[in-house]
């Protein structure tokens, strides 16, 4: 069987897979990023992984070509360029790295845009000419389709949605800037708020008793879930932002319709219902009741179906 | 010659012309577009000027075509909706109505998307692919060109930047939103400042003997110019209000520039100046020192030209 070989690189885990022509994985694997490592460990790391991952193949169904998504990608140039998120540095030449190492023809686009793409070819997207893909995972990455294609912009980095600005004296952003938006609606931009209203509140919660680190997105949708004051209010400011900054991006775009991917989207209808209310509310009058707002049926371990995508972009 | 009709409504003035293939204005006319006013009473004027114009031209110059460069403009339906700045209700079929008094093919384009086509066919757009044209009139317009296209969107609504939110409790907008850009960022956006800081400042200035409907962005411009204190942080304000938010316009389009033009436009430095050291500040890593910003250089009486190209578009 023709396949392709995905590779999502998360500011938290690699997933990497073996994906056919209709989105079926044939195999998967995934590994700690360590993003405060430098480069040259975590690409040990990755080759070995992927090696093991090919060894363990049919021969018929090894990949034509290598798809890669990663935060802050240049797809242009093929390097991963100050990611925020990741130690890595100015300049990561990984295009260049990969290919070296195994000797097969690989594309790289930043995570979301590869999201975006996955969405298009294997997921809600399909069928749709023009949406947008927010990711809200350790950051917040977008991937905006305009006519039925990924929206590159003059520079190749069009959809970073993750910094667009909700309080010049808010709070600070790893990319430099102080406010930026993936600093409140993204799993670490939701415990940011926990914290806060662990600060600010005085009702009992099963959040005070977690550490900044160990706390997760998780635990947080969990303890809403249960009735938990403070994680519902952290649920409802999240998605207040979110869907207000969501309507800034309809002023510039008319999209279709939102998917909300990534781990805090797992949260179901405690982040949607709040999300669609916020952007209704802030919509400009042209556009209300017209835009959609969904969330990601892939499963989690389908990260790799956007470099998987863009990968069969070349290939088929 | 062959020409067409171009009419560009504006909330203060409506303009129209005979234009050329090149962008050559053979012959044009302003009268007031009189807001306050419904639309029959503005469309019996509208015809007769047209008519007036149309009288004085040699049989060879008449025009093939009509282009129309309206606020709320839907091309789609050819029909204006829910203007925030015209008295004309929820939705006007200008479209049917001209095209029935004149007996010509007519054209409609929300008025900054027009804009943007007149820049893209005969101003600082051409050789461009990529690039948002901010009109700064009366209200905010705008018009984004992406891969040498106008931006239409799903609903063909795009570019509405004049209404994102620069802060949910500001300013009250004429569209319902508080908050929206254009409510900062416009000539009207500039004399609500001046009118802030009127009451917030105590240094004289000739500003204080004007009344806010007697204000214009010229005399604001011109004590600027003159040292005027007040008048000079009302730009800065602006200024800084502005480039922010043409940052999170970049992290959406990654355009290789913005044009400004409208009347505040005409200001220069006073404007361009703060305005590109804002959106500096404010842009994320992956686009600084990339985003040009130029004021448009086509004269006032050009505004015709956006519609004009909007009509050529569809007759050659």
């Amino acid at each position: 069987m023709n396949t392709v070989l995905a590779i999502d690189i998360g500011g938290t885990y690699t997933k990497i897979g073996i994906v056919d022509k209709n989105g079926g994985i044939l195999d998967s694997a995934v590994f700690s990023t360590k993003s405060k490592e430098p480069f040259a460990i975590y690409l040990k790391e990755l080759i070995s992984n992927i090696k093991q991952l090919l060894g363990s193949l049919n021969t018929q169904d090894k990949p034509m070509a290598i798809g890669i998504g990663a935060p802050n990608a240049n797809s242009l140039t093929g390097k991963v360029e100050n990611p925020p998120n990741l130690n890595w540095g100015k300049e990561t030449p990984i295009v260049k790295a990969i290919n070296e190492a195994l000797g097969l023809p690989v594309y790289i686009a930043n995570d979301a845009n590869a999201s975006a793409l996955g969405e298009l070819r294997f997921g809600l997207g399909q069928g749709m000419r023009n949406f947008v893909v927010l990711t809200l995972g350790t950051g917040l990455g977008s991937g905006i389709i305009v006519n039925g294609e990924l929206l590159l912009g003059e520079h190749a980095q069009a959809g970073e949605i993750g910094h667009v600005n909700v309080d010049p004296n808010g709070r600070y952003c790893n990319c430099g800037l102080q406010g930026c938006l993936e600093t409140y609606a993204s799993v670490t931009g939701i415990k940011r708020t926990v914290f806060e209203l662990i600060a600010e509140m005085r009702e009992a919660s099963p959040l005070r008793s977690i550490s900044f680190e160990d706390l997760t997105g998780e635990a947080i949708a969990k303890a809403a879930l249960e009735g938990d004051a403070l994680a519902i209010r952290a649920f409802d400011i999240t998605a207040e932002i979110l869907g207000r900054k969501m309507a800034d991006t309809v002023a510039h775009l008319d999209p279709e319709a939102f998917i909300l991917a990534g781990g805090l989207s797992k949260a179901g209808d405690i982040l949607l219902k709040p999300v669609k209310a916020s952007m209704e509310k802030n919509l400009f009058v042209a556009y209300k009741g017209k835009i959609k707002v969904y969330l990601s049926d892939a499963p989690r371990d389908a990260a790799i179906l956007g470099p998987a995508a863009l990968a069969w972009s070349y290939v088929s």
